[in-house]
């Protein structure tokens, strides 16, 4: 058995890995088309190339008018104007708008030259064919949206580093922007070690064996996070082994994780994996998280390497806490990500040690309370039971029952 | 032009549709590989077909020893321990545990059958080849994981209802269950109506016509909520076009969406087309929202057609609030979808009309404001200069500048 009670050389804070441990490469661009963009991340500001709407359209159904031929207009004393035609939908306006002339207009119509605004059909009344009876007054512009009041060439459409929203790719295609440039998904190899570990379409479990039940979990958040994982790959407890398989892995990721066997040996064979890496720089190994301490940060050409703790529970966690957001760098991001979250009143307390962040999984009870669920951290369990999690941040000692807390939810 | 002033004959409160306007039917079950079942909705319950994690495991790197072997151990007074042989990890527990002996063991390493704990490395010490020295007693059952701690048996690995998060994923995948019955994706048509629209990349923007900015980004919206959006379809104003097009649509889909014109003449026509359906039912004609108000919902044969307002932007605020909930409700959820939200202060006050529910687009302001962004209703870049959306409920008129609001976040 290996040396026992060892500290980690060089541990750090979760604070300290979110602000400072980031990829030093986001992936190249590649071009997409505008239907399957949503949630990609364009590489640079995208443009507007033209005006919308593109001309001056009536925003209501009524009657295009000059507006000082409606001042003054009332109930009593209408201003009647005469109707001199009508614009359809998705035609020019070809009629030519006479002083005291209205012309009718759906919404969405183009406007006829000397119009300066739109009458709502509301405050007109047909009363003599021919004739328009204006109720009330309407100023110049209104009832109208103008040719680049949506947008003016050479705006920018969508900026650069956030995923595309529903909204984003509507404005795209109003722009007859069909293709664009994104980022690639960030390629993320996952290597799962140990000896005890076995395929999860395996047959039969020998004794003292295991499923592997990290690669396809923690593949899910890397789509999840906008990456594309690797086929998963299952390597023995072998140092040469290892090393060689992280080093191909490398060779074609953008991120390589691996979740290291859960011993203290396995965890030394993984961090003497990686510092045989090419320009190796191990930036931490162990983090002041619970649970998860065993996490290993490090780099091998730029490219980042996540160090999972060997038991699916606690690299879940670090995953979500430390891998999505390194994903979603190396993909281009540099909006926030948020995760949805719901206040709660604590429905006990949760003791923590100062300077070390806890991750307490816990279900949400009726309106008002989240209830924290404890259980050895190798149960995955307590993470299927929980429908989110509390922090208890780096500077507290722990939180007190009643207290109101956020818990960010898994869906 | 149509008749004007009409009040929509049957309107609805927010409320109501989201309670009462269900799909008839969920999606039929298909079976997915593991890989891909991440964010798939179970049809039924998934049961455990075997125990986890399937054996005594140690949870620590230690020696595993029968627990009153170790009682009254103390540092002054050890419990000396005739170390046995050791248990490697993926391998059976073989080494025979004698009376007052021990057996190295490593996390996640099986127990022999006599003991009934594990002592952690750290409280102990081979002083002497071949004993150990225990300078803690333990408890029967500590430093253990029972065979069937994690999950017993015929017990429920995942609920049926509601999207596979990475820890279900995990947990299926320890079990061994690598394929599974999830409901099929909802599939959602598009109908995009209006003469003034044209494909995003038509080469070139008439006079009066718009680029379709709908169908891709309903589309973007179908496929978050799990759905397959069907290829778009642009569809003339025209009565026996649209219904055709609504008839041949509702044949293969399990939600209808029409991006109605934006004229009355337009919606009326909508109106007409879904009352023409086999057993059209028009549950609403006019929604309590702003903006959205025109929207009309329906069903033919129990498939729930959604008649969106002909501005996109309105558009797009309906098909999020009611639309996205109606498609995961087809595609077999049950549980309840979060969207991210964070609580800040309201920059000015929102007017509101009470009975009327009040989508208002937000920008987030430095780390305490919410600034409302007002403008024209049929402007996309209200939308994508939003970071989120602030609702004025139904019961409220309005809300006032200070008043802290849940910001419902786009990302």
């Amino acid at each position: 058995m290996a040396a026992t009670g060892r500290e980690f050389f060089t541990a750090k804070t979760v604070t300290e890995a979110l602000g400072d441990f980031r990829p030093a490469h986001r992936t190249a661009t590649e071009t997409v088309a505008l239907d399957d963009a949503a949630g990609r991340v364009p590489a640079a500001d995208i443009l507007a190339g033209e005006a919308l709407p593109g001309f001056d359209r009536s925003s209501v159904d009524g009657y295009a008018v000059r507006a000082q031929d409606t001042f003054g207009a009332s109930e009593s004393i209408p201003a009647y104007l005469n109707l001199a035609g009508s614009v359809a939908m998705g035609a020019s306006a070809d009629v030519v708008l006479p002083a005291h002339g209205a012309v009718s207009v759906p919404t969405g119509g183009a406007l006829p030259d000397a119009a300066d605004a739109v009458v709502m059909v509301e405050y007109t009344q047909e009363a003599i064919a021919g004739t328009i009876e204006v109720v009330r007054p309407v100023a110049p512009g209104e009832g109208i949206v103008r040719a680049d009041e949506d947008i003016a060439p050479g705006r920018v459409a969508v900026a650069a580093g956030a995923p595309l929203r529903a909204q984003d790719i509507a404005m795209l295609a109003a722009l007859g922007i069909t293709e664009l440039d994104v980022h690639a998904r960030p390629v993320v190899s996952i290597l799962a070690t140990g000896d005890e570990l076995i395929a999860p379409d395996a047959d039969a479990v020998g004794p003292g064996q295991v499923r592997d039940a990290l690669s396809s979990s923690v593949g899910a958040l890397v789509r999840e996070a906008g990456g594309r994982p690797q086929p998963p790959q299952i390597v023995r407890d072998d140092p040469g082994v290892l090393r060689d398989a992280l080093r191909r892995a490398l060779a074609h990721s953008d991120v390589a994780v691996i979740c290291a066997g859960s011993s203290v040996g396995a965890r030394d064979e993984t961090a003497a994996a990686v510092a045989a890496m090419p320009r190796a720089e191990i930036w931490c190994h162990g983090l002041a998280i619970k649970p998860g301490k065993p996490t290993l940060l490090a780099a091998s050409d730029g490219v980042p390497i996540i160090g999972l703790p060997g038991n699916p529970r606690s690299a879940l966690v670090v995953f979500r806490l430390i891998g999505m957001p390194l994903v979603r760098r190396a993909g281009g991001w540099t909006a926030e990500h948020r995760v949805p979250q719901v206040a709660r009143r604590l429905s006990r307390d949760l003791p923590s040690a100062a300077g070390r962040l806890d991750v307490v999984q816990a279900r949400l009870c009726g309106d008002e309370e989240a209830e924290p669920i404890f259980g050895p951290s190798a149960l995955l369990s307590v993470l299927t039971d929980a429908d989110g999690y509390v922090i208890v941040p780096e500077d507290a000692n722990g939180l007190s029952a009643g207290e109101t807390v956020e818990v960010f939810l898994y869906r």
